[in-house]
């Protein structure tokens, strides 16, 4: 209890043991660590290496099997700035998934919403509501908020994609669902393969009297690699170098492919100087073709087909290629742009590179 | 002046008479003409042949040249229910286009929004704000309201397209605007062919950052039939026949490509009873390929390629193909949509045949 | 039939002819009637005085029964530029109705959209969908496209109100459609007066979980004065003379309150030169309070209580008051906005008065 | 490294390390807990009584001078289950707020959103982007993201207010900036008070010509408590009781008044039993008037006027009335909603009781 004769230190200190008493705390002493002037995420920019990712995602195709309850043989990045959290950044999930030789991961649907990105291997599909999805190198496979969803290998031969989720925004969103329970651990197929791609893959073209949709989520669920190098092809020779992007996009509204996972391709050619960019959001580069490197706040990383690599929010990040090279990358630009939160700069002058990774 | 003996008929008539002297009318006595139970168009049902309309177009060609002042060599198609008007329809203006060898249609802009689909001949195109179109038998080349666009054959050969313009639409609404001063005759072109495909053709993706369109204008302006026909092929595999039919739409919006334009393609084959539909607003089908028959209100239609025939407002239409069939079809749709009056209503059989088109 | 020795224009004449015989026009020869520079709209600028409307409307209360058939009192106003139709405008039906004491308009629906606005008598109600909304002098009621309305003067006085259609808008889309057939011929009340108000009245407050309404059409049905004069005071406070308009919206979505017509409230206090401005698509003009002059296109009309003008297309128009005064519009910008033809242009000048209205 | 005698167990404990060491991890073994089959808040059902928060709120105006650098003197509800930190919940901040008589909060601005809803004290105004907005008791005032803000107490007497933030979220999505460098420490004042509620404020109408605004902000800062006050009468007499629930919105939109918090006034009288609800999203109740008790998985809360509690995530919860009450509240599912994932779920009889609080 204070007193009179209390100096104003000692009232000030059994004033926020009240407060921490009642589950209080005082705003004033620590308005600078809640309101930074810029954005300071915990999240590092970091790199993983292909070689690296996949020799472990081979031995767990040998130890680990695939089934009900694990679920999936992904194996996730965990940036090293995130406390032991396995997420890339704190929007993100991202991972490395593996599919051995006719095995089948099972049915089952979550409110966080997937895309996967596939880096080796042919032949093997992901079953979508009903339509199985086939995958190729270079194919965007989209398995929307609460769609079944399943993958199969038919084929000899592994297969190995990059999983892209939205689920540590979904988390702190407090809003995830999953339901293990489906009528069967692998769907059922309706008709012929491709369905999506038949009926909303036109270009400039849609059924003029559109079955229903869920709002926000795309019909279209599979992006063919071909298509993509097409569009950035015309975008290039339309634009120029170095650098052009394109993002995925839901055919019936224009608006991103998934409500909550920007999903974007680069193509970088040699030549011209970066131009190094600050956005607020996160984002995982998957490097689907060619060599070259990128500055991220000042920390340069060198990357090569199969690497991935994060660019945390408010990051500084410019990228220069060796040789002609496509990245792909996923974001959470939607949920900011959906929440009146994304910002970008574009920086006057290259960075300059204080470190390297040596990850 | 009414006095007490006169009687009410008398009295009334003399109401009329003053009312008609400042300019006011009894709705009374009219609402049932101003109000029908249901849509009572004054456009017929009609249908112009191919065969016809080229020769026409033809001895135009020899006949009139192309220039400032008549503008297009365009003869437009003129619903004998609307008491000499050129138009299709309340809403549709639609024409035969007839652009002779190493001929040019000079550069114009007005508030009505136009489409081309083009019928015959090959290596022409159209500049739409500096940017070449290149026109093929099938595509479809859109000339937005207000954009600067003028037509060049450079070809030894004629050719020749189907125009779809608002204009009616726009006249009923008083917002024509006419802009015959450009800069030049014929617009300088701004890098290669085919810009808008380059950059707004992609499948399912688009430039990661938009340069800013008009809102409800497409940004991409040709859509090539090739992959017309590929979307149709996809559909119909998809949904079976007898009938499948696509929009032609905005990608950046997957609205419809024109604002106050629908643009339709419609894969019929041979099998299967036709369903009945009547919609609000009115459509102008142009066969491109195949042979077959529409009813329209009990009116048999015969129809093979090149011909043009108009659905009014609320007229029931089917359709049925001899041989695989393709019709590229104009309507209203969007306004009605925007407007929020638009209806569609299934009928529930085939209609009888009461009579048959001998135009 | 054509010879080698007809002329030029003796072939061109038979070609005319033989486009008329199959139903089509040359473009060429009216391309300027069709594409005027800027819209040249047939209707005129006109005014109606109150007191002839007023006395021919009560004449017409004195000679014509209200009921089914004629369904409704309503004296419309026609514009003398167009050919004896009962429009203001090409796109607008504006009209007097008189509801005598005890009288009742029977219920029907139609696709056209109407409002009324209130201007001598008090104590009626117009029921919308079973939800009975009381007029008042200067209370705006909407009647939405398609919904069931009977209007009942239980009172002693006569009721009469402006009433404003999209009906010729609606008939040169070929989209009326009438129900004359309701359940009975005055509708059951749902409940107490006013429903719409309860629910959707709330000053920035809507229903936690809205009942799901018709797209483009407010759930909120009446307009008291007392909130329009509010407002109209309000922002005349913020933002000084000599003129401030407002717009009655849809309080879901802060839109037109009608899809089809736009509702505006104009409040003009002495001083200050007026601003004319041109926009595409027409306007009535309905004067609640005050008296001053509008210039329209170089004709001045002096206007009091009551009185009623039209201002075209595309017309100059500005307005100046001798003492504080309310014009209650309805416009088609709705209607041009949607469909991306609204344009409006500021005069820098005021306009020199070139004729006086003495109709 | 792995040996071929090497059992599974041990094989698999190297892999996991050497998964650890580059910064991977399993999927597998953490499945259920990162994909629980419903959301599993780490936030518990709690609350805070207003007479412990009043009085710690006065020890600290007598010990705390507020300015630059603490910059305000809120006291922030730490949520028991949240490991310390300073939130409600995963995305929502609240506090209580006390400005001493004759004292200012200064100017600043940051991307976090903030709204203040006032429960004691009057004559005070938050100053938002010049324009000087005034508090009184049961007034809701915005403070939009990045808008300046000052709040000035020229009274005699304290004043105290709820504030709610979204700080939590934009934390999460590394998306907060800070601007404590404003022109001035108190904003000058752009003429008279409430300038948001002269021009934004109408019932149903809005300025003819908008004011370009922020898109997702409301324009209108204010929403007094007697407009409250008048919406919730109405809808209780329109729709009964024992609980009616209103949204407090942007008048240009009708959407939610700021885009990423929702702001609710819940009216509730006694009688009829309350229907438990499930919602994905938290949200804090801040009592304004009335007492009674809140369900909030199992647990009971007794609540009398300025009582704050938070309900987590999907925890079912009900509510009842002593007498009539009204419950002020922030929630987060405009995020919830812009980002496909609001779910909520009416269970079917009310909760047992299992616990009370205690707190």
């Amino acid at each position: 209890m204070s007193t009179d004769d209390q100096s104003i230190g000692e009232r000030l200190e059994e004033l926020y043991g009240d407060m921490a008493d009642v589950h209080m705390q005082p705003l004033w002493t620590q308005t600078a660590d809640l309101m930074p002037r810029t954005p300071k995420s915990a999240a590092v920019p970091w790199l993983w290496r292909w070689s690296t990712m996949r020799a472990i995602a081979e031995r767990a195709g040998e130890l680990v099997a695939v089934g009900r309850g694990g679920e999936r043989r992904a194996i996730a990045l965990a940036n090293p700035g995130l406390s032991g959290k396995p997420y890339v950044s704190n929007t993100l999930w991202g991972a490395v998934q593996y599919l051995g030789p006719h095995e089948s991961a099972p049915n089952h649907r979550h409110s966080p919403s997937a895309i996967r990105f596939v880096l080796e291997g042919d032949g093997v599909w992901t079953t979508v509501n009903g339509d199985a999805c086939d995958m190729h190198p270079g194919d965007l496979v989209l398995t929307p908020s609460w769609s079944w969803h399943d993958h199969n290998n038919n084929t000899d031969q592994p297969m190995i994609w990059f999983d892209g989720l939205d689920l540590p925004a979904v988390i702190a969103l407090d809003a995830v669902f999953f339901d293990p329970e489906p009528p069967s651990d692998i769907q059922q197929l309706e008709g012929a393969h491709n369905k999506s791609t038949r009926v909303y893959g036109g270009r400039g073209l849609l059924p003029l009297d559109d079955v229903v949709t869920t709002p926000g989520q795309s019909p279209l669920w599979v992006y063919p690699w071909a298509d993509t190098d097409a569009a950035l092809t015309n975008l290039l020779a339309e634009r120029g170098g170095p650098m052009v992007s394109m993002r995925f996009v839901d055919p019936t509204t224009g608006r991103s492919a998934m409500q909550t996972i920007g999903c974007e391709m680069h193509r970088i050619v040699p030549g011209g100087p970066a131009i190094p960019v600050r956005r607020t959001g996160s984002a995982i580069y998957v490097v689907y073709r060619g060599t070259g490197h990128s500055i991220i706040d000042g920390q340069r990383f060198d990357w090569a087909p199969g690497d991935m690599f994060v660019v945390p929010s408010w990051a500084a990040a410019e990228h220069q290629a060796n040789e002609p090279s496509d990245l792909f990358a996923v974001t959470d630009r939607p949920v900011l742009e959906a929440l009146g939160l994304y910002q970008e700069e574009r920086l006057t002058a290259p960075q300059e590179v204080t470190s390297r990774f040596a990850g």
